[in-house]
C-alpha cells in the first residue's frame, strides 16, 4: 500500500490547523496563528487587562503561556504526538497592557524522541522573553492520514 | 523616629493584599490565595474548559501561570518589590478539566538580592509540576507603611 | 527461583562501590563519597589550585562536576542504569583555592523512568551552589546480582 | 583625555589573553582557545581518561566545564568583569574516551547588566551537549588600558 504523499510544508499547516481546533486555551488567550512551517511557529497574541498584575505590566505566566503554545505548534508540526517535557524562560524586559506579543520558535536540536526548542518573544523589535522548551515525542500521530512516524 | 512594628506575618499579609488587589491576572484565571507566610504561600485554581488543549488536558502555560503567581506572593512576602528573572518548569503529569489545582512555594536560598523559590503543583497527593523560580529585588516597597529594606 | 534479598541501603553502598571502581572522573577530581543511601549521596572535594579561575576562585565548572557526580551516585543508587538528561546550575556564592566542598543529592520526584534531582554545595554552612538534575532510567542494571528493575 | 582606540576584535583578543593567564582550570583540563572575538569564543579539549567515568563515556560535569569557559571567554570579551550566575546544560549524545570536543559560545541576548548566551559542543558534527549561560555585569573591567564600561 502506497503512502499518500504530503510534503512537509503541508503536513505542518495540517498539524496546526489540528491542533487549532482542539485548544481552547491558545483561543481564550486571544492568540493568533500567524504562521507554522516544518520545525517553526509564530504566535500573536495582544496584552488584555486581565493578563496584566499591577501597574498595567503583563503577568509573566501569560508570556510563558504563549511561549509554550508557539512551542507547541512547532515541535508537532511533523503531526508526530509531542509534548513538553521541561520549559524554562527568561524575562529580558517587562510588557505592557496593549502591547502585541510576537514569539517565534524554531528548533535547535533533535536527538531520538527529544527535541530543544527556542522561542523568543518580541514587541515590536524588543525581545521581552526567551524561552527554552524541551520535547518528547510519545509515540502516535494525530493527523489523518497519520504522519510517518 | 520609631518604626512601626509589624511581624513578618502581617507583614506577607499585608503585602499579599496589596498585590491581590492589583492582579487582574491571578483574578482572572479564577486562582484563590489561600495561604501566605512568611516566605511561603499557596494558592490554588481549577482547570477551566479554557485552560484545555484537547482530550480534556490541561494546557501547560496554565500550570505555570498558577507557579508563576504562587512565587510571586511568595518572594513579595516581605513588602519589597521583587521581580521573576527566569523561571523553570518541569512537567511530570498531565492534569484535566476540573482538577484542582494547589501551588505552594517556599524559599530555597538568598543571596544578595536574588534568591531561588521552588513551587510544587499539585492535583490533590499527585505531583503535577515542579516548578523554579529566581527572583530579584529591584529595590522599594510596595506596602505602606514600607517594608525595612 | 527466589531472589536474594537485599534491602535499600545496601543496594545503594554496592552500586556506589560498582559505580567508584570505574569512575576515573570523580577520583581524577579528588573527590570522597561521604555518604550513600537509597536516593542521596554525599560528596566532597576540595578546590585544587588546577581548579581555579583567577583570584583563586573556583572553576564554575568544578563546582557542576562535583555537583553532577552526587547526582549520579544518587539517581544511580537503585542499581538500575540511569543517566542525566538536563541540569542547571545556580551560583550563589564564589569559593575559593583550598576551600572543601561537600554536595549533598535528594530526589524531589520521579515519575516513570524520569526523576528530579537537588543538589547543594556548601563550604562549611555556606551555600555556593544550588544545582538541580533531571535523571532517566535507559533499561538494565549495573549491579550483580542486578536490581529488580 | 582621549581613550586609547581598541576596536572590539583586538579588546577581545586582549580580554582572552588576560584571563587565560590566570585560568588554571582551562589550562589544567586541557583546554585550547580556538578563536574569540566580540560576544563569541571557541574552546576546545580532547576527552582524557580522566574525564570518563565508566564504558570510555566522558563524565557530563568535564563537558560542562569546557562550555563554562567557553561561555566565560565569550561573555567577558569586551573587557568588562562578568560572572556567571546561572546555566542550564541539556546531554544529548554521549562523548568519548579521545573524542575532541568543540565547544563554541554566541551571545543570545543582552539586557541591562544581564546576558544570555549560548554553547553548542560537538565531536566532528555532532552535536553532544546544548549549553545556556546566563550572565551578569559585576562591574569594573579587567583589562588595562581599562574597556569602557
Amino acid at each position: 500500500m502506497t503512502k499518500p504523499h504530503r510534503d512537509p510544508q503541508a503536513t505542518a499547516e495540517l498539524a496546526a490547523r489540528t491542533m487549532w481546533a482542539a485548544d481552547e486555551a491558545s483561543r481564550g488567550l486571544g492568540a493568533r496563528l500567524v504562521a507554522v512551517g516544518p520545525g517553526t511557529a509564530t504566535l500573536e497574541m495582544p496584552v488584555r487587562r486581565d493578563m496584566t498584575n499591577g501597574h498595567d505590566t503583563a503577568h509573566g505566566g501569560f508570556i510563558f503561556a504563549l511561549a509554550d503554545s508557539t512551542f507547541a505548534f512547532a515541535c508537532n508540526s511533523a503531526g508526530e504526538t509531542t509534548v513538553a517535557a521541561h520549559c524554562s524562560i527568561t524575562y529580558l524586559r517587562p510588557a505592557h497592557l496593549g502591547d502585541l506579543l510576537v514569539a517565534t520558535a524554531r528548533e535547535v536540536e533533535s536527538f531520538g524522541r527529544s527535541g530543544i526548542w527556542d522561542v523568543t518573544v518580541r514587541v515590536g523589535d524588543t525581545v521581552v522573553a526567551e524561552f527554552r522548551g524541551h520535547s518528547r515525542k510519545i509515540g502516535g500521530s494525530f493527523i489523518d492520514p497519520p504522519a510517518t512516524v
